[in-house]
């Protein structure tokens, strides 16, 4: 990954994302978030190293977080208000964080997103 | 956090950045690194769930990953290159994300840092 003058030393592309009217029942199903959490991982052409899920209170919001050899991917979601977060970082030319956060976007089926977008590269001097 | 009419129903924060010219030795110090990270959850006034951290060959990167009850606290770090990037995203208006970053700054000393902002927050329509 090293880059030329004014090249990319690290490659790192972060796109994150605010998911309005999503289905309710699977923001509240903590399985199929980890399962759709490590598809993911492999749309992205990454590799996982650890995943872990967290409920917050019996009908709340869960999070789910995979740590990956190429950064991260989280879930956070608001069963009760239809609202999730998504994001999508990682490194190398070798990675597609867009086509895993499309991935994601269309398993938890928004009426309404926000998409943004984050270089996380560094670029030599 | 419930909001009126246009407010916001749910408070998110993300502050992040891109951090060049660190001190190498606490790039690749993982004892060090979970220490600040677990320093900057108090910081942030969140509450740590979990912290795990992952070492990328003996000389390599870290990743040092804290889910928070109020969303996540992340390091990845490239001692190799001074690099390191930090991503703060908390919910809720008691959490101070801004405040827990540039303490996670401070501690990495780095010559020169590029900081983002993502708001996360959920407004009613």
């Amino acid at each position: 990954m090293a880059g030329g003058v004014g090249g990319r030393v690290v490659v790192g592309r972060h796109v994150y994302g605010n998911l309005y009217g999503c289905d309710a029942r699977v923001l509240g199903d903590e399985a199929a978030l980890i399962t759709i959490v490590k598809e993911a991982v492999r749309v992205a052409n990454a590799m996982l190293l650890s995943i872990g899920s967290y409920r917050f209170g019996p009908n709340g919001g869960l999070t789910v977080f995979a740590v990956v050899a190429e950064s991260h991917i989280s879930i956070h979601t608001w069963p009760e208000h239809g609202f999730a977060t998504v994001d999508v970082y990682t490194c190398g030319d070798h990675t597609d964080p867009k086509a895993a956060f499309d991935f994601i976007v269309e398993k938890l089926s928004p009426k309404k997103i926000e998409v943004f977008y984050g270089d996380r590269s560094m670029y030599s001097e």
